[in-house]
């Protein structure tokens, strides 16, 4: 984010050095500062008057707090060499240390659990990539909600706090983990069937080409569900779809959602996975015109805070605060 | 910050497991979060009246940065690997990444430039020591209002800011760095006289008896001088003090924090010297009751900036947010 040097070797003073930030973070100046702070006290009021309280949680985790929780993520963690000998990580969600932090200083409270956070995530970044090192996330964690009450709970919140941000033009696309997989067994496909992986691994990415692919490399399926399943994967639409394909899961949101009158925010998207290995259940997505990424995403992930010792259900969903913040900005560019 | 974990091996569930958080971090719960979000907020608002804008730097920076600009703290920062190979630290303060960002970013801007920044720092600790390895910072940069006038804006801004965050019983120990060093030549030490550094670091630790004994082990100050610079580093007061000691950088301080009327919020301390080495005139320390260790800090230091580029005095400080709230707190509990 820094400009050019027109300075260097030029002066006749001694010479001064330019450092760059590294790739993948930035200075933020003040008239952006403004706009996110403007931001995002309004969104921590939608989650203070919902009931939810602010936390933070340390930058700095032991190493052995990610193995507990997310095992699958310490390839992707900054690691902190410290003089004590016992091997820290910076924080790579704020998910996962909620569920600590849940588990341990409210191990006897009574849940329903409500907490919001607005903080820094920091994730290692590929050479040439446009990727962030570092962003600030806001998000909530709703602890000892089960589905799909809980999942209506978020997700009518997301959609007050995308309002408070500023977007009228935004969809929430939603899905099920387990909906597609459960149609993988259905169709044959062992658990255990190396084909599994690299399926969910095309649908993770959404190549819906190399899903159809590896799909057709799956010898335990047949052709007819071969291309119902690329079908269903590459399925988006509204309360008729999931009656159309049986997502009796989703469908008990969706009468929720109903009731809450924020229909319209959502598509169901029945290919959607995360990335994240610890979502059990309801996943979604975040999308507003102008902005080629999610805004943000979330979901259910009923294992999660057990692995810390107490067993709570459990609902999260963050929102990376620059794209919340340039999504806001380009409508308000469109409306004038 | 975790409690005990009695549920530990009781249960006949699979084992569960609780996991600490790293000494030196803390997991910050919501009611507490709620005063700390106050308190910035009002000591935000004071900045951003004074025309302050708020900045925010990557928690990564370049070890370079630090080279650069100090490099006698590279033993004291966190380093992190990065597959890129150019080594990473944590930031450890947030004045030099400024001084870098005004330096870069504000290269043409007509000064005074004025920055807040709320961020955390970074900075190892000691095996069973009570320090901090994160903690929360408010502060400002006053880059290119030079002695006196920038100090006297600073330490005016100070006053008010810790007003703001509730405190009224505070006091703000000002100091010159090159006081006490102007006295040690005046008496004779060279300033490649290794017992230079010895006697300036009892000075930064506050260890006036073994200031006393290093101050002894000086052959090149003879005995008189040794009492006077022992007594002058350890003396306190006011504008008396000051007159006394011929101390005119602080005289012309002082005439200007007269004038604006903050002159019993001060106390001037000549044996102040801060542990950073980039402070190169006026120094602070905040000190309030019921706080066993300064509030804060900071000073003045003319020749950083100019590292990355751009000759630009500068002035700032820093305060350590939790001791703040705790020293506000204590102050209510007073007034009950």
């Amino acid at each position: 984010m820094n400009g050019p040097n027109p300075t260097a070797g030029r002066s006749s003073a001694p010479p001064r050095e330019t450092v760059p930030v590294p790739t993948g973070t930035r200075d933020v100046l003040p008239e952006e500062m403004a706009e996110l702070r403007e931001i995002s006290a309004r969104v921590a009021g939608v989650f203070t008057d919902a009931g939810y309280g602010e936390v933070s949680t340390p930058s700095l985790e032991f190493e052995e707090t990610v193995r507990i929780a997310a095992p699958d993520y310490l390839d992707n963690v900054y690691r902190v060499p410290d003089a004590d000998g016992r091997p820290l990580v910076l924080r790579f969600d704020s998910t996962v240390p909620i569920a600590r932090l849940a588990a341990t200083r409210y191990r006897e409270a009574d849940p329903p659990l409500r907490f919001f956070y607005l903080q820094h995530v920091y994730r290692p970044v590929e050479p040439k990539r446009a990727q962030s090192r570092q962003f600030l996330q806001i998000g909530m964690e709703l602890l000892g909600e089960a589905a799909p009450q809980g999942d209506a709970e978020a997700i009518e919140l997301l959609a007050r706090v995308l309002e408070a941000a500023g977007l009228t033009d935004f969809r929430i696309a939603v899905g099920d983990v387990g909906f597609f997989t459960g149609r993988l067994e259905a169709a044959g496909l062992a658990e255990d069937d190396p084909a599994r992986n690299s399926i969910l691994h095309e649908l993770q990415s959404r190549d819906l080409v190399g899903l159809r692919r590896e799909l057709d490399r799956a010898n335990a399926i047949n052709d007819g569900d071969r291309g119902r399943l690329a079908d269903v994967a590459a399925a988006r639409g509204g309360r008729e779809l999931l009656e159309r394909e049986g997502a009796s899961h989703l469908l008990a949101l969706d009468d929720r959602l109903r009731g809450a009158g924020i229909e319209d925010r959502v598509i169901y998207d029945l290919g959607l996975v995360r990335q994240l290995s610890y979502y059990t259940g309801t996943v979604l997505e975040v999308y507003a015109p102008h902005s080629g990424f999610p805004l943000g995403g979330g979901g259910r992930y009923d294992d999660l805070v057990g692995c810390f010792g107490r067993d709570l259900t459990a609902f999260g969903f963050a929102l990376n605060m620059e794209r919340l913040h340039l999504a806001a900005l380009a409508e308000q560019e469109g409306a004038r």
